[in-house]
């Protein structure tokens, strides 16, 4: 119920404004024992922050977490973790123009339209500052995973900017870090940077989408009928702000499909474990891990703060123009890939916890 | 934390197998008032009846359902109100083989690894008559919204086939309830009908697109970070059998979209209310209502029992063959169309009492 | 949030009305693989079946219960367990007075009050025929905690009826089966049959206390600091009908002990497990057991339902003077015992089911 | 699930250690639109804060409360609001004989038996300390019921020392805030300071019962069966450390009255609204308010920290002895008193936010 928070057992309450003293997270029902410290988090963090490139927004921000609870000497103690960022670069700027006009495709509006208050300071509460608390608390989502599921790996990148689709047979995971897209395909990230660069220069900005892999996760987590693997995760990446579609697998494509090609045959493997000929599923049947890869993709929309005008409405209900300048991403996709490979090690650390619960170790053997 | 739970304030556990005596819907936190009674529930059940068509499956089910709690006179009383369907075409057959091998793409593997039992007859609680249980909550959540917002109406009906979109151009609301797929467009609906023919005849099935759209929603519901409506219409949708990508809007379209073209200008309308150019948020904006249309849609993956031989392995860990004989759907999106809908009734429903109770009639007027 | 649920990861819905066609529980989180049949429940029901004693409402109900769904040949699938009881002995009564005047003491007037409509036959959801669906599922819950934590041991029995306590020197365990009131001290039990009789006779009712003990409970079960294994038991009392106080170990009394007398000196038993001087943390301290018996108790109110004439007032707000006939327990505390042994079952299967979910097997270990 | 969290729609989670950097808590799901700004808090926070007398800790804290989120220009926002509170005063001292030695009657032991790590200094997030937190989301809720019911008068007081009872006779709300024990009879406060004074000296300490009142509630808050209005206050109170028994009314006492002495009769008001001849219900029927003062009270147990030497065990499983030297409070039971307070707001402000959502303005009327 809490409106804020996330998960079932392993939860995640996010709070903080773009533009107040401070944002961060709260974290309950992280299980004791596991070390986490500050810099671990950091490490996370500095991924997802503004202004490494010329292609995410100039806004200078050190976001640096602090572990206010929950840990001793460097561990979990089991009790609540709260992860605290100050905002130090809230710029001395006249946020009056934003007060006053609602930006379009922007939650200005509906705040006003719910609240018939909001902070229009940086965007306050919708502001993509509000994922940095999901990157920290992922970061201790992660370290847990490494304990408890130590084969599991979580991989994000960008797999299409605008119309511009990476190809798949160009795929390098190495590539992954070596462009400021988190795009594993270097021809296309070379083609991303130009398109990006013009629309960055003409005012405009574009969508994009993620794909969050994660591979060595065990058969099993997840569960029927509400609380399925696929319906957290797609929660998850829904969640973030500007995601407007998630998809498991085969995704939307899987409409596509016939019944033959879609259903992944199923082999033995050597190791005794059930293998498969293809991975339609994204790893999930029935809302259950099969133990394949997890395969989750999100689309961004494009960034609604523009230098574009854009025709909108007045609080007081006169129809007027926008342009909003400011230090806005020409692309928010980008910087969601840390944030996409966060909300899949919370869904997983959680129903990882869920399924040793209910479960045990009771689970079926084949063979 | 039910895991066969959903909603928040008006909350639908569902239960029951597919060849187990009953299935149904616990639903608590109904408003009190509310009339209720069964033929107004089994109005909606009978448009998910299987056997409407031949291109649903031959199972003859009269999914009467029961009220068994929570009115009194024909009203709701604001006590749970359990809703049951008694199973009554439960065929005597021989579910060995089901029992013994796992049919690729379905649940039965999963559900093995997780819990090391499972009901084989009909696929157990993995079958798709535990969507009749949904169908009937939503009825109760139509009901509730007839009272509290009168103004909603909800429409679900089918935009894709295969690989065979329907033409936006010839959508005809009338249209939907003269063919056996809940098309708006007649001329697709004839298309499909000789697609579907023979893909049930070569023994394959075949995925599709459903597309829910609410009118006539107050703007406001909704709320960030986590409990967004755009979130709980995702995962809503996802948590239906064989979906496989949810999407609000231009969903996953909006990635190819610039900001310009994603940002819907606002204007003033005459009844003093912000209007349009265009709705690409699909009636969201930071998972709040803006008071546009809601449009969602989801994709339904083909069915995986099929009677194209595909290759599997056995309980006990050997390779084999599987042919999926009985009544299956050849592409069981069609009967998700009422499914869609009850989902997008109770989500609705939720975030309308959601809204009440935190932020009663205090939201901001425009003007 | 649902109202009607109670427990995090083992859950209990409650529905259904005293006079309505069924009442039964939705048992939801229930691990898979647990030998649970019919029989097994009715046991614990029978206990609690009025119409045993002359000291029980005379209301005849086989109190029969069927398994709708959630287990597969005799044993539990992890799928929501669905128990109904139908209500056979709806005597054609007529409850135009009860639907008319308020009793005192009673919810006739806050479910008024509060929904403005209200199924007055039997009380309708306040009846405390409500308790049969609890004694169910805590009949699942029992056979769960054989499994997972087979040394628990849950005995509830009668304390104090009025004013006229047991004495504890004299209790005996196994006296608790051979007298109608669940009493471990005979002679108590023989003064109360007096006492009781003639209350009833002069058509008045008393209040009792019951306590419910759970030996071979596990250390480490329950979480600080709202999660405590204290406050859910509390909890799990105080929302059986009737019930106006609840307390752990020395409960109330604590205030009257100094810190010296309170703080039960710990000892190391020949096991290497901790032993204590005394229990009167009731085997909880801080939130979390001891691995001492659990020790709840918690008061009854007299049934509200007497023969004796009481002012009040009608709905439309007329003063009144009402006398209830029919079949009404003059000591409600009788059947609450098994009530409250069920609801210790449930709240320690959840807490064991919690512990595992987010601690496994890591807990320290003392020596 | 939130195992540190408290509320339905009003959700309280509160974080920190007593010696840790920080506690606070972070408030989800208070309405828009309320004035709360630091000051506000700290005039609770005051009424909570040790050193105040020689009767409590002499621990010098500040506790004072920062916003650092939720609230703009002086108004809520309907966002999160994060409540932090430094820790000052952590007093450089040796933690290594706690560490070491399970303190009797104090969670030290069941911390290492669940988590097997613990923060030893000052107990961590067992300490009393956490209550501040309580205290600081209690302001929070009193100034949305400030707003939302502007009747309610939330009134706490110590009703009991050790064996020595105030005099309800002599009760005068004024004299509360007179004496340090926040007791409405002065005489009885006059004989509790010796009584304390004694105790203190020879190193021992004593347990309290607290009642906490609130006047001018609304009638309907609360719901059946486990939604509770006295289910939730009771969990409320329990969840306090160091409670031991919660009651509602009569309470426990309520076992000793007869039907007809229980049954408070109804009369109409001269304004229309029903009143009653007494008040054994506490305010509640059925789980729902009736419009009378609601009452709850709960036994604090004396505090396990003393000077007096008791027997313990190591860590190591070493039998050993104790004595706790440092800041604690004698009667911990008096700083109980804002605590109770705050919860009994927090509960009253969830269920008047529940209330609208589910039912909106339809209650019934009487008359």
């Amino acid at each position: 119920m809490s409106l804020n928070t996330f998960g079932h057992l392993f939860r995640v309450t996010t709070w903080g404004e773009s533009h107040g003293p401070a944002l961060g997270a709260t974290v309950d029902g992280c299980p004791p024992g596991i070390e986490v410290d500050e810099a671990m988090l950091q490490h996370w963090l500095d991924r997802r922050k503004p202004g490494q490139s010329k292609y995410t927004t100039q806004r200078r921000e050190a976001d640096a977490v602090r572990i206010l609870s929950g840990t001793y000497e460097g561990q979990t103690t089991g009790t609540p973790i709260q992860l605290m960022i100050e905002n130090t670069d809230q710029r001395s700027k006249d946020y009056s123009e934003i007060a006053e006009k609602f930006r379009p495709g922007h939650a200005d509006i509906t705040y006003w339209q719910k609240y018939g208050i909001r902070d229009p300071r940086g965007g306050g509460r919708s502001s993509a500052r509000e994922t940095a608390a999901r990157v920290a608390a992922g970061g201790v989502a992660r370290a847990a995973l490494n304990v408890l599921a130590p084969d599991v790996r979580i991989t994000g990148y960008m797999v299409q900017m605008g119309r511009l689709r990476a190809d798949r047979d160009r795929f390098d995971l190495d590539e992954i870090g070596r462009n400021p897209f988190w795009c594993p395909d270097a021809a296309s990230a070379a083609i991303w940077a130009e398109h990006l660069d013009e629309l960055r220069k003409s005012g405009n900005s574009v969508g994009a989408v993620i794909e969050v892999r994660a591979s060595g996760t065990p058969a099993g987590l997840g569960a029927p009928v509400y609380g399925k693997l696929d319906t957290d995760l797609a929660a998850a990446m829904m969640s973030i702000n500007a995601v407007k579609g998630a998809e498991i697998g085969a995704g939307m494509a899987a409409a596509e499909l016939t019944g033959v090609e879609n259903a992944d045959e199923i082999y033995m493997g050597s190791d005794g474990k059930p293998r498969y000929s293809s991975n339609h599923a994204g790893g999930i049947l029935g809302g259950i891990s099969t133990g394949q890869d997890i395969v989750v993709r999100f689309a961004v929309k494009p960034t609604s703060s523009i230098l574009t005008p854009r025709k909108t409405i007045t609080v007081s209900g006169e129809e007027a123009e926008i342009v909003t300048k400011g230090r806005h991403d020409p692309c928010v996709g980008i910087r969601a890939v840390p944030v996409g490979e966060a909300m899949m090690a919370c869904v997983l650390l959680d129903h990882l916890l869920l399924h040793r619960g209910q479960i045990g170790s009771a689970g079926g053997r084949i063979g």
